[in-house]
């Protein structure tokens, strides 16, 4: 089963304005789909990131890979992490700290993915068999909770409006939870004074008194305020994530805070984990398969947050149905994954390069796909659209601070801000 | 993929008076086969102790995996669990201490490797390939020499002869090698006063000045002997692996000799890794896929390791060729496994219950099967022969301290000795 040919495509769709710590969306979000093919006309498929200079890395590597076996796991790492060199690819810094590893980690991803969709085609069995096999039939996903405005300066508002206020993220949240059925919520902050995302999240609360809430404000708050926000939340949170940056002072705040203390910033690479784990820096670690270095280092991941009582979560960014189905059968094999997982799935509002019908949210769950691999298809006609569109768009590299700054020019993204 | 029927044999084979700090090998061996049958009719092999406690949590467990996929890991680890419950079933003293956590993962090992040996086949796929794929196309062991008598008492000399002293050991050693080629040797102390070994060491180190060494007494020292010992052997060996016993007494010895201190009996489950590595106590994890939940639980085992810059080696009591087969795969594929790994085929002597051919020793260093699953077959005139002599030899658990006691009633196994 060698890998005959690799195909890399950089696709754009339209995004919604979600504010963030770093900015706001801009309208077109960007994703890189690969296609390796065996030379037994098997198909796998992977995603990754859409940035330029990951982009580039990505189809560097690609042609490195050609004539290797997809079982051959050890030795495409390998080969990925020659081809990565000592680079450091950066992406927008709402993952944390760009590293070596890290570059290579997120390089090797959406091919160890692709290859394992192939080996479960091959033996007709799903990928999350390859994985220890499905604990549960379907994975929870939460309510991605956005600021955000009502469109696009200059374009009429979307379908989801603004939400700028407790009232509007209330009304953000009944609409997701309406339309998907999701059973936690998940706010994203760091936009507002702690203050005011406070009184947010009781809204939520009040509004939602059996969803289990959490609050991600992207590390920019001092320790100090972290700690004020901690305990003013007492009892309201299942988790607090990245309330500060770096492995110390979020060590400082997990002291003195009642809740457990989530990451998805400074613990992004297993370099990071012995110290986390020394200062008793995080309780809950948002593992992520696109920057952890595939399915399988993830489950590895697992078993050694296991080890050390750290609970997992899953980490998301704007992504697609390649994306959500990997995403989907390795936190079906997770036995400590304990929390619902993040995914920005309802904010493509139904773009996708993924053949309706194999995805679908139930109760605010995903069913594990039964089919063969990942369990689903690629739609070549949207694929074919989305590419056009990010030959069109003019974005290569996701920067929501520069499309922040073109509104309010004031606006910086220096952490911490409060 | 179901499981239709599993087949548990126990054998027994000879097994020469090799000395240790437990007491002497009984003339008897015991290992539990394993075979599992799925619906497809494909046979998958495994292979554990033979101790009558642990041989009937096998046998209870094989009933409650019946009509499982073989694919479904972690279903099975859960049935595994269920099964043994709470007790504790101990071992021999020289793999550390028993826990409910081990004797799951001991239990569970077998039937793992069992199905994905069946997993292999199906898919004409060597093991190693599911294990990430191998790095190494062979897998060096280590001379693993042992005090031994020159015969078991009332019976003739075996053709190792005596080894009682340095000049013994290395004639011993001087045989292994000629006859393997291994390129790295083990001896197991814990026998004489350390002086003597000290003497044996440095002998070894005389005679083979390009081998690495180890010295393995068994916990048998207390932490100021391990000192003192570690000391005088400063840059003779590679690691000193067991020199005292539990965790801290470890942790104080490896803060004061110059070499790293390796283990297979103060941290032989996960959960004894986060004390060892909060105080630095291991160097090397002596891993055994046998009792750390088979081998996909110890490439995560690796990965841990790794994330906290322990190196591997690997373990090994008395045991057939489908262990050394499921040893060499897992080997193959582990980056950071550093050191050549423990062996006791050469004391088996030719006696298998596996087919000759598949497994052979190149260098010291054994190829790893590349034929599907473990790349191995039973011969079954060989395990109806070595279960004919389980029935007959009258031994149901290893219990080298008693077989001493009836040459030298005032033998003791306590630790430390010295
Ligand atoms: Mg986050
Ligand atoms: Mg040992």
């Amino acid at each position: 089963m060698l890998i005959k040919e690799i195909r890399v495509t950089p696709v754009a769709f339209r995004d919604p304005p979600l504010l963030n710590a770093a900015g706001v969306h801009e309208p077109w979000a960007l994703r890189t789909i690969v296609e390796v093919v065996t030379d037994e006309g098997l198909t796998g498929l992977g995603e990754t990131y859409g940035d330029l200079g990951h982009l580039e890395k990505v189809r560097a590597t690609a042609r490195e890979l050609l004539g290797l076996d997809v079982h051959s796991t050890n030795e495409i790492y390998a080969r990925v992490s020659a081809s990565v060199g000592e680079a450091v690819t950066d992406l927008h810094g709402l993952t944390g700290v760009a590293t070596r590893e890290k570059s290579v980690d997120r390089v090797f991803s959406p091919f160890e993915v692709a290859c394992l969709d192939i080996r479960g085609k091959a033996i007709g069995r799903p990928v999350s068999d390859l994985l220890g096999g499905s604990i549960r039939s379907a994975v929870p996903y939460s309510a991605y909770l956005f600021y955000k405005w009502a469109g696009h300066p200059g374009e009429p508002a979307d379908r989801f409006g603004a939400a700028l206020d407790p009232a509007g993220l209330v009304e953000q949240a009944r609409l997701l939870i309406g339309e998907y059925g999701f059973q936690s919520i998940k706010l994203k902050g760091g936009v507002f004074p702690p203050e005011q995302e406070i009184e947010a999240t009781l809204a939520l609360r009040d509004a939602f008194p059996n969803h289990p809430l959490r609050l991600d404000p992207n590390a920019m708050w001092s320790p100090e305020t972290s700690i004020e926000v901690g305990r003013a939340l007492s009892g309201v949170l299942e988790y607090l994530e990245d309330p500060t940056g770096d492995i110390g002072p979020m060590a400082e705040v997990a002291a003195e805070v009642p809740m457990p203390l989530a990451t998805n910033m400074c613990v992004v690479t297993f370099e990071h984990l012995p110290p986390a784990i020394r200062l008793g820096a995080i309780g809950v670690l948002l593992c992520d398969h696109h920057y952890w270095g595939g399915l399988v280092r993830s489950t590895q991941l697992a078993r050694l947050c296991e080890t050390f009582g750290i609970e997992l979560s899953m980490h998301s960014n704007s992504h697609l149905g390649i994306s959500l189905a990997a995403m989907t059968h390795l936190a079906s094999t997770i036995p400590n994954l304990a929390h619902s997982c993040d995914t920005h799935t309802p904010w493509q509002d139904g773009q996708d390069v993924v053949a309706p019908g194999a995805l679908r949210f139930v109760d605010g769950a995903v069913p594990v796909p039964t089919g063969p691999g990942l369990g689903i298809e690629l739609d070549r006609d949207a694929l074919a659209v989305m590419h056009e569109q990010y030959l069109k768009c003019g974005v290569t590299a996701r920067d929501d601070t520069s499309y922040m700054r073109r509104f309010d020019p004031s606006f910086s993204a220096a952490r911490p801000r409060w």
